[in-house]
């Protein structure tokens, strides 16, 4: 049996060598008991405990088509458009019960562009990726690998091509060859799940051409891999996460999940042959980025609105607590919330029943409507926390701490005066606030708001492929066509 | 082979009695000959051409589950989600061809709607309503019928039921019961294609109570039975249809297809007992209106989509006219319009995809998700449609009558006047400048614009549906299991 | 006393010579007396009778700062801020009580820019054009001239130049010179008011390069020139105008007032030295189009205020009459409507009261805050429109023609089944629904939709405008001293 | 000389006794030395320090009308709609030089609203209020005061009157009645500048009933009075402020000024006569509550226009760092913001100069439009920020921590990666990516955008106004006036 649960997916990251993680100045020598990190460490092994769960194990796995074994979704090379479907169902109920990403998809995500992209490149070139990559995912379905997929160069000067750059290390590169694999230079930014990954699959960031083969390189490199530095990354409000009151971490507003996103340096990094699946074929790159940023996109479709479904769930309780469920305009705006969020998850949908077969044997999205999807994501969600902030008045920005709850006299006016309506404990009032602000303001709207934004591609990458893929040519047609133009 | 041609369908329409129609102030005597109604005929033709033609028969029409015959999927009982969206595929196809509102599928959804209630009502009262429907869906499809699904009642005082109404007759109901039938008087209104229908499908327009036993009538009546009387609508530059010039009906926008409405008069019809589909029973009309809604706001996913595509194409098109298809705040637009139609699309496709399995066997969309997909059409052609002005510039609302062409000396200076780029005959830009015009603010606007608002239920309608399936309660656990708030 | 009355207006216009005016085909031989013309004369009528009105002559009058008379504010020179925010409620009346385009507002603007742009030519290069100008005012003033600024070439392929177009044509240049003074050829798209005006005052369209001097020519042109053909423009149910029905002309939804579109022809004109107020200083060329410019963009947030308030007054009265006005969705959209709209005006007040005097001595609007509005004008109208549509319902495109109710048989019918609520007149429902569809689809949405999106220049040209008045350096220097960023 | 510097501020906030705040579960025993509350005391010394600069001192300043001195406009009592948009100017200004709120506008605001209500009372009733706030004001001008005014009661259950509360205390009320004066209890929530005032000023809440009388109380209390506690709210990334680099405390963003919120505990106070403006008039509360309200959203069009005019330069200080300054989707963006910037400037200006004089002599602004320009302040920030976190790129949201910087070996890592353009300084770009970080989820998000949404009222009571103002019945008559419907 490969499924881990989250507890073994946790004593796993203990076997991994020692991880060179900065934070806040200061090296972090055991991330698994540092409470920020670890509240991201719970998000990740939400995907292993739901595998097991009776309500889920369905949508959270699948039979691998490499061994036949029951494996965790995530390490699943889709099969069907049920498949991609289910994938998406899959991140949506992660969404809900994490309210924050779990970090998880982006490795799967990269697991099958790259299987799709070796099998093409093979084809063409007669190498064998297709088949090292196959073995690779092997041992992560059967290790029940955490794989951080690895794509964003720093860039540096954005207006220059890689190998214009002043430092060519700000594109991750080759800078030494040797017969048993090669030596890689660079970094990676914005890595969420980075440190509580066992691997790291990288990819180039964009789409190189015949003279940056250099540049040209997808392999994958194990998390505790020598030469390998993480710099985590400063958050909003991150330090609520270490002033647990008495009555738990309130201040915190989701006290046991929690996002996170690291800096990774690749400081001449090693990487045997057997580990390389791609090195040099710069034709190949834009279907690699193109094909992973749609699988990526389409995630968007799952994840983020499982978290709007948290977002929306937040606002009907504090409308409760407050007296104003019956409030015709909170009912509008609910009804708002509810209608942008499913408009995301049709496009996730959208996107999964349109997919089709590659010619490697996994079923890829329709790329357009995967695009459309993520677009919307770097809209909606905004508007849905800006609905969030209406609904909850404005007590979750001027709130004391949960800290005056521990002194009985200052406890007793914060009970007092913060009240809502009967019945409701004004300790929970203050939760459903403190939740409220950790998902519009806090740590959460890094990944709800900026990450809706920035991840899986800005959006001015998604509206150069929806222009790319619009086939204005053939509307054109059907416009001249009606008007009765002819004879071009 | 049960498969009509349009010009079969054409002669079919000739075969009916005659028809009692005001347009303008005039008896219709020959409808079939009426240019403005003729352009109209021609788009419900196209569903039966395009069912013979080799690029399209595949999606257009379907195996019959109750004879095996082959018929046009307007006629056919979805039998999977395939179907579904092969369906909305299907209306996207039609829009793309027509540029307009094509009719016919408002009787698909109705067909679909009566075939599952009329199940779950002979299962509940032991009644045979399901039986008889399979005996009408069994000539529908012989026939290769265009069906007018019939709901819009004029409605009256909106904030009175129909019994508290001064005159009852402003919903249709039962006025005298015979041993061999009824005798039904009201009127509906907004009936897009009545006049080139063959039959009538009535169903109640809204969930009726008890009390309204009268109004719970639903059942079907021949175009040209006793006591019908239509009112063709008069919709904006409907007389252009009326001119032509030498060029052709250039001022016309679309010279060949066309949309319509009418409002149909029931005077005392009479409806024998074998085409009474449901008659008091209204514990199950909101099944029926529910269902047929959903079925029939999944149908502007596609539709509306085909059209938004000639929008495209047109805004495409008269920026090549104009110079400026290079210029980057016009691909921008362009982007913005392909992006807003994918939406719709992905709304369509996603109600399809979740849809699922009947009682009485067939299948029915996700109801969530189709008035979702609704609602976002009540909002973004107007978008299209506004960003098509902003690219098409002013020409299209300022620009002389074609007529003009006819004398060769003003033809002269309007060909030199309103010149594009090199190479562009200027008639072509005339033309599509009033395709631009037919489609924002003419006799496609209709259809395009103010059906998307209200056809299938204006937007309140689909925000009281997302509200009540919003499932809030779950939500809410969430938000408080994440807060940890207990106890509740 | 210089004042007119629309009487006397109407009058003037019969005194010019006779225009040479073709529509659909056909020459026009009394325009005053053709009923589609002589609606968009009843909106410019308007002009003069409201300055000799009790409630509204403070606002539609000032006092000439050349003779001293009191003169129509549309003839005026703006001498303070006040003046220029008495501009924009004197359109927002006018936008009231015409619900349409008044068609006089483009020469007030233009005579404004002229004024300023005159001085600051003669200023550099020692001309006298703008004492010319100040004689040309007098007349304009002492005659109450309405006044066609006229700036839009038809301008062919907009990727080029004028001077690089096939045919120069297409922009209104100089093609002789005589002693006396010029002749020009070209036309201008787009003219409003043009055969309802004593005068046409030409501008250059677009900011001329040196190379350019023969298509940078300012002048004044009478109505009735030698050499003029106009081209009326063929708009949205036009053809509504001409069937009066016994209950008058309903259908058209405003029966007395209309808009209206020409193309104008100057085909080799003569223009006399003192009506020449520029000629080939085209580095005055912007100035002049970016004042005028400005000036008609702040237009914008009067007169389709003005319509605005008509628009949400069509929405009350339909849910009034619908039996829906207490609904509180319905109520809600009001509000919107009435948001958006006085959202418009305060941007037209705001560049108004924000307004600096000239060189020249009148007042010129803040052209920053100018171009803000416009750009809302081109969005908000849209939506405005929408939400009229939404709470209509759907019967404004599918109502027969008043002309039903010409047969007592058929009136009857109309009568019973297109009843609102109790007390209101059926017939009343139909006028206000037929207004609604003239304001969204029809004659006036000519003038509210696709004018706000294109007149006084398309969006894009405000954004250009925008973005080089953004003074994003200065931004940037807030930005870096917060962030305590030194050195630069 | 009554104008204090900002150095002379902080001296006299000395010299108030001894506050009793609770910040984090613990006593301040020093305000003035908190880094937290520091930072925003700094926000407030500038409203005092630009009063005596060159450049903005005429801004900063006005006349008395009660003692002839020159003041700071803070405490000026408006005398022309000059005035008016004078204080949205001056509002601009400081926003801009603070990037954050400084607090003193609702002493401005609640200082005009209580003398033209004081003067209304006393006209109607007799009593001396007006006279009494006359000597309040003077000393206000002559000591320079900050002053809270203080509306927002916590509520309790939203769904009751204040007399129906469990616990009447949730709203401000008199608790006993002395010779002297009054005793009162209560709190007041979400209170920006409580601890850094000299002086509440209390407003009820909402429009009080007759039987509401003790809840009916307008007066003003030292900020040191006794009986008062004040709860520091706890807000997004407050901790920052404490954590200050070699280089400064980088990781705050905005290292200088700050924001804040308090809830304030009236623990029965004791108000002397004097000292009290009104007290169970309850007729006149909705003409206070409605004209601070006024007052108080006119604000918004100059305050957080002055922000916002930081996060444009933000975004085009980050694309100039990133080199993608000229991409034209970055420049359209960029006008974008600035386009919905100016919207709501033009909406602080237009309610200023259509304000009126009140019977009290001082200007109100025009109350419908103040209404419409906070109803966009609801809206148009948080689409400003979406399009900065667009602009922006990840970064802000992943880069480490500036204490990373300390480290040698680490600094040299971060330098490298991090780099931007040639020539920009790594940490110059960090700098102000932690700026961005700052403005859009940091402590300056809560009042760019929460308070955006919540200070001055929640949107809903907006669009109460506006509905209430918006004047349907005249603009029906407009409508039916047009489609010539006679008779009602």
């Amino acid at each position: 049996m490969v499924l881990k649960t989250g507890k073994e997916y946790i004593e796993s990251l203990k076997k991994r060598g020692p991880l060179k993680i900065y934070m806040l100045g200061e090296k972090v020598e055991n991330p698994l008991e540092n409470p920020i990190i670890r509240a991201s460490i719970n998000s990740v092994a939400l995907t292993y405990d739901l595998a097991h769960s009776s309500e889920f194990s369905d949508l959270m796995t699948a039979k691998s088509i490499i061994t036949g074994n029951t494996i965790n979704r995530f390490c699943h090379l889709h099969q069907s458009t049920k498949d991609l479907q289910d994938k998406v169902k899959m991140q949506r109920v992660l969404g809900q019960a994490s309210g924050t990403c779990f970090q998880r998809c982006v490795g799967m995500d990269a697991l099958n562009a790259v299987f799709l992209t070796t099998f093409e490149i093979d084809n063409k070139f007669g190498t064998d990726y297709h088949q090292r990559f196959i073995e690779y995912i092997k041992m992560a379905e059967n290790e029940d690998w955490v794989i951080d997929g690895c794509m964003t160069d720093p860039k540096g000067d954005r207006s220059k091509r890689p190998s214009e750059q002043k430092d060519p290390d700000v594109f991750v590169h080759v800078i030494e060859r040797r017969d048993d694999g090669v030596v890689i230079r660079g970094a990676k930014a914005h890595q969420t799940g980075a440190v509580n990954s066992h691997e790291h699959l990288l990819m180039p960031t964009l789409a190189m051409r015949d003279a940056e083969k250099e540049f040209t390189i997808c392999c994958a490199i194990p998390a505790d891999a020598e030469g390998i530095t993480y710099f985590y990354g400063r958050q909003a409000s991150d330090l609520r996460r270490l002033d647990q009151s008495a009555e738990g971490d309130i201040d915190c507003g989701n006290p046991e999940f929690g996002g996170q996103e690291c800096l990774v340096i690749f400081d001449d990094v090693f990487v045997p042959t057997e580990r390389i699946f791609m090195d040099g074929e710069s034709e190949f790159c834009s279907r690699l980025v193109e094909s992973f940023a749609a699988y990526h996109r389409q995630s968007y479709g799952g994840c983020k609105v499982g978290v709007g479904d948290v977002l929306i769930g937040a606002a009907a309780t504090i409308a409760e607590y407050n007296g104003v469920e019956n409030a015709s305009h909170i009912k509008d705006k609910l009804t708002e919330m509810v209608h942008l969020n499913e408009t995301l998850y049709s496009c996730g949908m959208a996107c999964s029943c349109c997919g089709q077969e590659t010619a490697a044997g996994n079923y890829l999205v329709d790329i357009l409507l995967a695009n459309v999807c993520k677009q919307n994501v770097t809209r909606f969600p905004f508007e849905i926390a800006r609905l969030l902030q209406d609904i909850a008045g404005g007590l979750f920005v001027t709130c004391p701490s949960a800290k005056e709850l521990e002194n009985p006299e200052t406890r007793k006016i914060i009970e007092k005066y913060l009240v809502g309506v009967e019945g409701v404990n004004t300790i929970d009032r203050m939760k459903i606030l403190r939740l409220i602000e950790n998902l519009t303001l806090g740590r959460a709207a890094v990944g709800y708001l900026t990450e809706s934004m920035h991840g899986a591609g800005s959006p001015q990458a998604q509206r150069i492929m929806i222009g790319r893929l619009a086939n204005l040519e053939e509307k054109k047609k059907l416009a001249k066509s009606l008007a009765k133009i002819t004879g071009e």
